[in-house]
């Protein structure tokens, strides 16, 4: 393999001649074999990362600090890299020590390489455009990482929006097509009162939607960056004015409304945001997860459950069961939210960690965030196309249940009293009856007002109290 | 003791003749033995009960449900627990089986028992005002209760912020006082480059005071509430028009802009408004304790640490050293964060146990928040009080490091270029040489230039660049 | 109030004349008011204490370091300590700053108090027998205390391994009342193969009988204890031979094979043994919370649920719903759990923040284990006595859901195959027959060899194959 | 592509004519596609696959369930993949729903293709040799898969501890190179009392070598397997004996000391052991947290901070600072740690959520815990070679630390009383004076009990009291 020889502060090594990172990204390959998982994986950290050198190039260039030929070049370099190009040249794992400056480093090198090509020099001729001197200027990896990670998971959080929002339509769609079918709310696992399978379904269509309000507003944390703060926010070696140029190129090359964090040295440590939205993450995933185990039990049986729902039967359930069927949709979802959740732990250990100037565990926060949509988006695409668009509901033994229940005796409570209705409840259970026969035999409404009163369409919303 | 008798659905029992609650309450301290803590301990979910109740109330007897005489004892029942009266009538554990009906029932019972001696009658005498008919009238555990968690959890969020804006308060005054005062700052523990004491005490209080809006903004979510709903949030037993009534009571009463939920079958299991406040509740505490940490790695020493500041000494600090002061108050508070961590744990456990039409888990996630929230409450008070208030600053200590530092080798970067600087930066470590004489000594600045770089004022704030 | 005057490093303070706590108490008693929990709500932590001061007075005293009179009074004051009395002069926060020193000097004080009346002076004549100088001689904090919480867990263990065996032996007895129910065995909530409802209390048991082991096992890692390490481990201010000889006085007091770690530098910081007896307490609780989400959704009903066992009722289970009856022992160990989980991680975080020569953090470490141990034990017995003992089985239920099942065509596959089975059950399942008519109408085995198959004798254990 | 066609109870897919895996892997691969990671990605889980069907084919042969022929292609197939061989036909995502039925089925088809391959037969043609019929005779995937499972754990267990007993030899080497590096011990951050700096890694490696200790004997859990439970522990479909039988082999075939589980119905949705591992695993993870946290506490500075020892240095610290470099070895563990520490608490959930006679979170449980598995051994053998044994001590520093601290003077209170010593600490402190001038000074002891007292050796160990 032919190599070019670098050096840095450690001293001299080979890289490969054909690599667009140099020295410090081959050392970060060597220290960190940790997850396996490289930057290479998150085209949209990568988009981030050159973002922020190109509205940093473009502010030294507004200062005279860049001159335009060298900005032309790194331009260009950042728009290859916002394109999917070279990817493949950011091998870092994203679990490193050193709070981001091998992935800062790693942006750097690639870049630098590249723009000296597109200036006619050959990868490495540092002299002319150099990773630290004219990629990072007025920068540090303590600015330029976290607002990459932050541009990164504001476009992430669009795409799992987006597949929230689609989620949310299947299940909506569902709760119309079954708005008729009467079933039995349980509450506590217990038989409750009537309802329809349609309300069930639109309730969780809207308890989804929520989550896109909570995600799109914790996610708005990310729009306050801290680029001009370079290494601890008191903005050392950058000049005056420097970030705001610098916010103001990120805001048209981003098309994101990004603004400078008020005070940049509190800006640089704080993981604040990370928290945020990662809790907003996880309650999505507690609510799917909670979703799913109600998917699961409606759908239990088929005759030894419940049975009020049939999921869709994507594989056979059991390699020794012929026959079984299981909800396995529902069931991977469950354990999306689960890993999700660790993440979240993950997130706040580490959030907890920062000391000082700065939180040196960003990458690992960053890792288990990421991971976490990645697997959520996942998730709510397979629970949509392979679980609730193929759902049916078993609508006569839901009404069966309804009629056959207890339960019903509630709607009779504002009629007779609340101790009569419980004698009535007890005896039905007791003696094997239904609670309509009873109410008939003992004489406490007549067969009209009964009927009246427990006429499902009733029984299913607010109504005017019945006199006895 | 001399007791009344008192029945239910399960049967008879033998009530002490002087207490409000009745048999289900009775049971219920049977029943649950469990954490030791009782309602009683917490003023504000009484309060908030008690407004529920009244809010009911008034909308039954707006819809001639409950007369005016019976509401009017309800009211003055309910007034007497908002102005903090009979709460050692609620004896139940704050964890408890039920989903809340037990808490539902104690306050139901009390009230009741109340208004029947407004009315002139004895406790007991429930056929004039029944726990359940009455009180409870177009209401359910899994409205009322829920509700009342919201308006406690509201007013507690004030008190809390309250704390933490004083808090804010005593780590802005040490801001300004020590805004003077140079020292290193750190990332990664290593010395990177200078900044003043007063910067680092300012970027806690603006790390802080995020915190208020963050607080407030996630309160808010509890302003969406689900009366109406009774028992799965169909409104089975409500008359058409009670939720708006008794939401726009509760507005009244609590004085809070409080909002009836848009579908209140998704509203009555859903725990989602808990999950992000506790997310905020435990960002908080990440927060204080990174802060924490902080205090305690500069004020290490006071020989052998950073030893940048001096807390109040507090009590001696060892059985068997002399002399030793230990940073106590800031090593409660940490202990606090990870106490409302695990509480956030747990309330992501209690909300994903939810099940179709109930979360039965509510007790154990309310009593995790309260619990949390009062010990960050109690500890940012000892905090500010017993420790910030009284921090002063080793400044010559504190100057003396930074301009023994290497660090400040960074200033001349821009100037003298990353490499050079780097070289500078390693000879001096490895001849324990300062960077000062080191660049005068290889003629890279004039004396004039490096006074100029290297003067603190510059070092801590952005600059225009000099040339070589 | 009468009062004396105490002086320390910090100042002069008046303690309550009749107290038997002193300064440093008073102090902390000021400095931590966190969670209200006080060290006297855990009588075995004060015994504990009392117990290390007890076994290095006579270690002290082997040693010459300490006069048979005061050895003899600080022992008679210690026995009162274990004997419960006095237990109100330990009026400190559990959670406090100061890795326990204030715990520590509380048993130093209050001991030294009451020696001084055993020896005939008045409370503060320190000279005579002092807190720090008697009380505390050749101990630190950072042994004493860590070595009391370790003797207070391993007899709160043996209390909660106690409750635990009680709790097996009530399923255990289940298992054996319900042996020939036979009912369906579920998986994925789906309907799988026959058993008996008392192998799945048998299992229950079995499964909780593991417990023991776990808890026991992990437990003995509390044996090993650091008297002698003072300070840091290096046992600075000890006599050679003070640990072995203090270690010795330990087990005869304690009745416990303590012994001494074998590197006290190390074991001074080390809370590995609390992460890990954590971790057996939380295994517990998961355990405990699965098989109450059993006991729920096998009780769940009862009609539009499972409905195969009836849990005792132990209170109306609705405030609107008039007969409903919840299983509220189970939602309270389970909630439970959820704490114990919430906990585990407060000490996995304490753990975790350990610091060089000591972990400050153990205040709340220690908390979060005790009230874990002591809801498990609440909640174990509770659900035992209110719940499991009054199981009582749906017998005829149980057994037709098993025969009417699909899922028993799986006792066929070995003879029919695979693919033949699975044919059959897909048809049970579309046109709603049984799978034993559809066997039998097409010819695929003899009435005979079917029955055979399909006892329920031999559907709940291996059996040898039958040829078709 | 060349496809074959095969059928399953869902239906007829085309799976690629060189797959050894058939339909029901196919199926999986479609439905899951969630976290990336596939079952090829663990080399000891498809060993511990093939070991277990290798295992149940001699028993079936044992039985005369299967013919000869077919056992010895079975047994031929597994050894292959036992070698290494075809695990790229192993395409099934780790987490997946279906509580491991798709791993378990991917199993039983790659080996009953490759074992019609051997028999002579083409890929397909299962009439010979048929995934469940054959491949899964007497088994259920609730039996094969988790046993599957605690066998890959058991061979991954080994690795991990290796990679500790490694680590453990590295930092007892520096223990025994650090010896007689006098240095000041540190409690709460504040100086305490002198150690050595070879005590300090001598106490790490102690600390470590637990861990060995911790990892193998909760691994023992998983020498307890369920083969014969089938479906849900009953053994339906098994015949009497072959449990034991299949166990036998699986002793022969592992070398591993299985045994079969007491009760199957227990052993077969319980996650118990699993549990307790991952608690295993996190505390060797908060351990090694601990021990990086210091270790970047003690290499603090280089002037700024403790400075006692130098980590070698792998990376340029910094984009902007030059001749900065960071302890990045260590901080990548403490981030390793917080991953695993999240992985612990996805393992709770998961077992958490088992349900009745099944655990069907498992697939997530197991993707958790070999991640952390992996990660920490990556962890462990980075930290050895790029960090622990290339640390250097400052020497002189570490030794002019303590000869300058306060902490000192508790040396000398035994002689001169906890009150006396206090008061020179306080005054040592306030007037910048070392404590062995004042106690000269004020005449306190002579200047040659005062070095005999204060000499290095008597400070770092017990020693005999020394009178004034």
């Amino acid at each position: 393999m032919k190599t070019r020889t670098e050096h840095d502060l450690i001293g001299y090594k080979e890289v490969p001649a054909d690599a667009y990172y140099g020295i410090q990204t081959l050392r970060a390959v060597e220290n960190f074999d940790i997850c396996g998982v490289k930057l290479s994986a998150y085209p949209n950290f990568i988009k981030g990362l050159a973002m922020v050198k190109w509205a940093a190039a473009k502010a030294n260039n507004d200062l005279n600090l860049l001159t335009d030929d060298v900005t032309e070049a790194i331009t260009k370099a950042c728009e290859e890299l916002i394109d999917g190009k070279h990817h493949d040249h950011f091998p870092v794992d994203m679990i490193q020590g050193g709070a981001g400056t091998s992935t800062n480093m790693n942006a750097n090198e690639v870049i630098a390489n590249r723009a000296l090509e597109i200036l006619g020099y050959q990868k490495g001729e540092y002299e002319h455009c150099h990773p630290n001197n004219h990629i990072n200027l007025s920068q540090s990896t303590n600015d330029a990482y976290p607002t990459a990670i932050k541009i990164a998971l504001m476009y992430m959080n669009e795409n799992l929006v987006a597949g929230l929002k689609s989620l949310i339509t299947a299940f909506r769609a569902k709760g119309e097509e079954f708005k008729d079918v009467l079933k039995m709310g349980r509450t506590q696992l217990q038989d409750a009162v009537p309802m329809t399978l349609g309300q069930e379904f639109e309730a969780w269509a809207v308890n989804l939607e929520e989550e896109i309000q909570r995600l799109n507003e914790n996610a708005k944390l990310f729009l306050e960056v801290n680029m001009g703060a370079t290494a601890i926010g008191t903005g050392i070696n950058s000049e005056p004015g420097y970030s705001d140029k610098c916010v103001a190129h990120l805001n048209e090359i981003t098309k994101l409304p990004i603004v400078l964090a008020g005070n940049l040295i509190e800006a640089t440590p704080d993981t604040g945001s990370y928290v945020m939205y990662s809790s907003a993450v996880k309650r999505l995933a507690v609510k799917l997860s909670k979703i799913c185990n109600d998917l699961r039990l409606l759908s239990s049986g088929p005759r030894c459950g419940l049975n009020e729902i049939n999921l869709p039967k994507m594989q056979p359930g059991s390699s020794i069961m012929p026959g079984k069927v299981n909800p396995v949709i529902p069931e991977v979802v469950n354990q999306i939210a689960y890993k999700v959740i660790g993440n979240d732990l993950t997130v706040t250990f580490a959030a907890e960690a920062g000391q000082l100037e700065l939180n040196v565990m960003e990458p690992v926060l960053v890792r288990a965030i990421f991971e976490s949509m990645e697997m959520l988006e996942n998730g709510m695409t397979t629970l949509k196309e392979r679980c609730i668009e193929g759902i049916t509901a078993n609508v006569e033994h839901c009404k069966e249940m309804v009629l056959n229940s207890i339960g019903i005796v509630t709607a009779v409570n504002p009629t007779l009293g609340y101790e009569a209705s419980s004698r009535i409840a007890k005896r039905a259970l007791a003696e094997n009856r239904s609670v309509y026969d009873l109410i008939l035999e003992e004489g406490l409404l007549t067969k009209e007002k009964l009927d009246e009163i427990l006429s499902p369409e009733r029984m299913i919303k607010p109504q005017k109290f019945v006199e006895a």
